[in-house]
């Protein structure tokens, strides 16, 4: 292919991750070495700032403040949940699009999102096709939910994944404590795919975690939630589950949606969540004293507790999509093609279609969950644990976090 | 005063926190190397487990395992909440706690808890005393409340403080990152005091924290709480607050309780929390995307975010309970006096009486709470600041926490 010499755009998109910032960071730091780029420009809230032209010039960035980002949460440029419209019907903001690439002479566009960012993604590729704009876009994988499509895994993932694991191990401690015993619910994220749930198993096989954990890819049964509860907590006299938020009933009803059920019967909808709901129903059925514990953003931002390969690959991720853009390739998402085979692991980059990745959920394999549908097996945590390894060296000031402090230079 | 040789028993008694197992291995590391201490019992669940003859030889542990306690959450011998009747109304169970000192011939008793754990300690105290049975007593103080009376601060504060300060500092990033804002509502520990979430303000004094704090030290105002919301939210666009779960109306109703309110007007008990209720009735007030997030067990159990310090000074008024106790002295909790000038922190045991102690609740001076009752004041960060430094050296296997595993071997 020809050398392509311009600008580049940078954008991050979706619910943030401890790493996305890491991804920033192997795209930032990698074009602002290459020549054939000629100006690094993060788009401020994704897509949003490119329709906004507000853009910020990554330049003019101190180094080691870019260099923090690794270390940092969410997203240090701002995000959206912005659904662009098909362009066949209104291709206003593709207009837009193509106009701030010109004023800017942008030759190269990085993503970084999960399954709706691909899309995005994805339409932007095929417009700049269409219309024979010279653009290399490149899609940079981002999810705690790890739902993408053909990858072995997600940037993301194995940090909230490590999260709710020594979360868990240590709430397993804490909530078995008295002799007149206990019911812990922690509600995990995760709408329609059980991965991060499952890493709650991980607290399990180190001897220190749930009893059951329920996964959206099955449909949750009250009734037999109910008794397995009942069962654990007579058995043991603390009983710990995990549970994803996405569980639904067999018609597909959210457990955390129904509103009105035969325990609680207020018929108003549940503020607390799914852990508050299922700890009243547990708490009306079996007597027993519940906590409902929802990790909520913790588990996504937890960037204390990130895993140093997550780092490490969140970097190569952004890395591996300038250098390929640059090399020629356009159209793609950088993804993990990984082994594990006689528990050494190895994780290289491969580069997936666009078109294959955007809008395609990759769920927990079914024989990974168990047949009582109430935990899951080895192979998913032989799957999780080489992922969250490592403990990055964490910049601190006075026992505390430092984070990134960006100057965020508009573009004039 | 007179050598005195004899067992120990060690028990821990109220909510547990990161570091009360550094406190026991203060007492127990020092009692087994102690030549006056023939041996150390550690009581299941607390003062139940002297009721119930319940008692573990800790020397037959293996010292490695023990010197995971400093890294271990929770209490590892098991909790409990037991209110002694006073032994003028009702002795029986001061006559059985009599009746297993003298089938051990236990000499030493150390209690490792908070207000009302050092309430049991001093009556059991003052019964020994009365009867003529020669026993010391001491109380190890303990509790992420910060509450005891008579100490600078209590084991347990300060890592909660870090875990709140550091998961505040993490969630500030990620409640910002869209251009739609959003307020987002922390609900902290501490039913009386305020401490704990006071220390959400070390977020803020870092450059990423709440911009309003509310202790229950001073009334809750439902108007002013809003219009202080609105203000902000308009301002900044965005909106952090860190709630106290203790704060009350005028008229002593804690908010938590609070059935009816005019904007959500159910009629019905809040089944999520504190959080929960503030972010339905900010929604409904400001239209703003609101998020609640309740730090529950988390805070209180989160040892990979525990202060070195923290775990270093529990270890020490463990190891001083002992020392103290052999040396002669009795019926004394271990207090810190601590030194802050010049920001050179130094820390020493004292000895406080445990009469004095006992349910005396500590709460933040009020000239520490902002005049509009919506903050604290610097004194507030340069008393907790050295509190939460340092950061242990977590042993982990395969990335995870390993948790000290202990045989738990019952005396016959």
């Amino acid at each position: 292919m020809s050398e392509l010499k311009g600008a580049c755009i940078f954008g991050q998109s979706g619910g943030p991750t401890s790493v996305i910032n890491a991804s920033a960071y192997g795209v930032i730091a990698t074009a602002l070495k290459n020549p054939n780029i000629t100006r690094v420009l993060g788009a401020e809230h994704g897509i949003k700032g490119v329709l906004n032209d507000r853009l910020f010039d990554m330049g003019q960035e101190d180094p080691a403040e870019l260099e923090l980002l690794k270390y940092t949460p969410s997203s240090a440029l701002g995000s959206c949940r912005y659904k662009m419209a098909d362009p066949d019907v209104d291709d206003t903001d593709y207009k837009r699009i193509l106009e701030i690439f010109k004023k800017y002479d942008v030759r190269y566009f990085f993503y970084n999102g999960g399954n709706d960012s691909m899309d995005t993604c994805n339409k932007i590729s095929k417009y700049m096709q269409k219309v024979g704009y010279d653009c290399r876009v490149m899609g940079v994988p981002k999810t705690i939910d790890n739902d993408l499509f053909g990858t072995d895994h997600c940037p993301g993932f194995a940090s909230a994944a490590k999260y709710i694991a020594t979360s868990c191990m240590e709430v397993y401690q804490d909530a078995r404590v008295y002799d007149t015993g206990m019911v812990c619910i922690m509600e995990i994220m995760g709408r329609h795919a059980g991965w991060l749930a499952g890493a709650a198993a991980l607290a399990t096989a180190y001897g220190a975690g749930p009893d059951l954990v329920y996964l959206p890819e099955v449909d949750f049964d009250m009734d037999k939630f109910l008794a397995d509860v009942d069962r654990i907590y007579k058995e043991k006299g603390n009983c710990m589950v995990a549970v994803s938020e996405g569980i639904h009933y067999a018609d597909g009803t959210f457990v955390s949606e129904a509103k009105t059920s035969a325990t609680d019967g207020f018929g108003h909808a549940q503020l607390g969540g799914l852990a508050a709901h299922l700890a009243s129903v547990v708490k009306e059925k079996t007597g027993a004293k519940v906590r409902g514990i929802e990790l909520s953003l913790l588990q996504r931002c937890g960037a204390h507790l990130a895993s140093e390969t997550d780092i490490e690959e969140s970097v190569m991720s952004g890395k591996a999509a300038v250098e390929n853009a640059v090399a020629g390739i356009t159209d793609k998402m950088v993804g993990f093609q990984c082994t594990r085979d006689n528990g050494k692991y190895v994780c290289k980059t491969e580069l997936l279609n666009l078109t294959d990745v955007a809008n395609t959920e990759k769920k927990v394999p079914l024989e990974w969950i168990n047949k009582e549908h109430n935990g899951v097996e080895q192979p998913f945590i032989d799957y999780v644990l080489p992922l969250i390894q490592g403990e990055p060296n964490l910049p601190k000031v006075d026992s505390l976090p430092r984070f990134a402090k960006l100057k965020k230079v508009l573009v004039k």
